[in-house]
């Protein structure tokens, strides 16, 4: 059928020309004749696309020459466990500020192979509607880093400055909003993300890290678990998924195309617009419950007055051609996810199907 | 170009109608408007993918209703470090029988989380050119499972006969030979398997395991690297690679249509036996290092007279269209990687060209 419009959650909707150009020689990689699944991850095809999905992620984010660039496997749930593993010291603690499911779950698997407290909240009257702001945080000048999560997908909020920790190493998982525009990755000691929502499909994770930080990988965890490992064997200490790298570097490649960082910070604040837009101006009909100053560029949520018309709203949406937009089952709502692939008209489009649906159905 | 012979050791070649089914509908999964890389990993259509990769791996394997099959991310060596974490109590040790490269990486990852023992070795005059037998191996009836790597790819030797191993359950690494042939599951604790050999590309692991050893996972370690939060989750407890399962669905069923393991049995032993044959009818220019019994029927390794010869036998088979056989960097040699999706007649092609070869330089 025609090609949906997807604003599914993650795995989510890629750039149209990543696909085709992946389709378009799948049965033959540069005509090695093979498929670029089939080719050894140490082979030189998909060594070529190994570094370059590499320099582009440096060229993109201007990562500085006191960071690496690595891939691993497992998700932003693997490093939830495996960042304190590495970071942490014997006998030290680290810091997580809380802003939902997602941080919830990292600070649990923090306190199971140590120590890890709260840095603050976003929780309001039991929600997390918000994340805090930095004269809430209360920092352990000691701690081995200062983990947050920059775009929460569940609840809609976002940080949109990021916490200063000091001398304390900034820890991000930003799986649902890596690359959404320019970042000083100087400020990180380690940024994570599961490429299934900017970067590609599910199966790799991306990671950016302070180069001096992977020594303080113990060798009392496995070595496979180690940063250090990833670090000197530049990825490949064993097989890597190939093809997931392989759409990272296609969709990398869109994105350069399209103008880069800057280009996608513009295109995702007009898409957000387009939706907050139309919330703001029909108060009595859309809320918003995340507050402003926090509201997502990637995962704006939104409710209707009732939640029969939630479920009419999701299924003339679907009939509409467009699909995945029904809110986390944790909380309910509307959820539209409009990573960096989500063409601007597409939202466009969605805005005035939802402004028609509340004239029709006030 | 036209498609080559790949004799690549993993990533491998795939079977061409697995391919061909992922190419034709690659922009639009199932009439769903999107590729099957955009699907929700909790989605209905992918739901449908997972459920029957697992069936088909129970139906192909016979797997009994006392184990289950789930997917993991991390490959083969993720499991080196997580079957000792999960399967060994607190003072529980664990046996290893040593075959080369693979079991040493195995044990080394065990003896950094507890203990962990060599029960037999197939290493004689400093090389594993066997695997060991029954009689040489010294079991520990109390440890907490006997782990064997079933096939060794580097050293092109395999385990015809598995372990005996009492009351101890038997844990195996099979990526490199999962599923060429039936197996009695019920007699294994747990079987691992990297896809990228005999199942499909790289980027996910398959385990069968059976049901009650999942319980052993202790709640010391973190909860994304229990066996327990798999099972629990039916493999979904965070975004699995969504691809690489699709993959090898589209692989199983190709080898369900091709008549399931026995069919591939029967096909691996023709193939192993048309380059052994070569090989033991030209004893004065080949020579397979392996012993007899411990010959591996998916990665047949041999010697050429010299190694010069080695080198022009690697570029004239090149030329010919014959690529991937040139042995590990740390053995040397040719190396011959026929998993079950290698054509019997393209192994024919690649013996025609080796006597030719033969002859040709004398």
């Amino acid at each position: 059928m025609a090609r949906v419009i997807n604003f599914n959650a993650g795995p989510a909707t890629l750039p149209l020309p990543a696909l085709e150009y992946a389709h378009n020689e799948f049965l033959d990689h540069e005509g090695t004749g093979m498929s670029i699944l089939e080719h050894s991850h140490r082979g030189a095809p998909y060594a070529k696309v190994h570094a370059e999905a590499k320099s582009l992620l440096r060229e993109l984010l201007d990562v500085p020459e006191t960071h690496e660039v690595l891939f691993m496997q497992g998700g932003a749930s693997g490093q939830f466990a495996l960042a304190p593993m590495n970071l942490r010291g014997p006998d030290q603690s680290a810091d997580y500020i809380m802003t939902g499911a997602w941080s919830d779950k990292a600070l649990a698997e923090a306190k199971i192979t140590g120590k890890a407290r709260e840095a603050g909240t976003g929780k309001t009257d039991g929600k997390y509607t918000r994340v805090p702001k930095q004269a809430e945080l209360d920092l352990d000048p000691n701690a081995a880093y200062l983990h947050f999560t920059s775009n929460n997908t569940i609840m809609g909020t976002q940080f949109h400055e990021y916490p200063e920790s000091g001398n304390v190493p900034l820890v991000a998982d930003m799986s649902s909003d890596m690359l959404w525009r320019p970042i000083d990755v100087s400020k990180f000691g380690l940024v994570y993300a599961g490429a299934q929502k900017n970067l590609g499909p599910a199966g790799i994770t991306v990671l950016i890290f302070r180069k001096d930080l992977a020594a303080r990988s113990p060798e009392t965890i496995p070595k496979i678990f180690r940063y250090k490992t990833i670090l000197d064997a530049d990825s490949l200490q064993n097989t890597i998924p190939t093809f997931p790298v392989y759409m990272v570097r296609n969709v990398l490649r869109w994105v350069r195309d399209q103008g880069g960082a800057p280009a996608m910070e513009r295109r995702n604040r007009e898409k957000a617009g387009y939706i907050y837009g139309m919330i703001d101006q029909n108060p009595d009909y859309f809320r918003c419950p995340v507050e402003l100053q926090s509201r997502s560029m990637m995962n704006p949520v939104f409710r209707l007055p009732t939640e029969d018309l939630e479920k009419k709203f999701i299924a003339d949406a679907a009939a509409a051609g467009m699909v995945g937009i029904k809110g986390h089952r944790s909380v309910g709502g509307i959820r539209t996810s409009i990573y960096n692939a989500m063409e601007p008209a597409d939202v466009q489009k969605f805005v005035a199907f939802a402004k028609t649906f509340a004239k029709n159905n006030s």
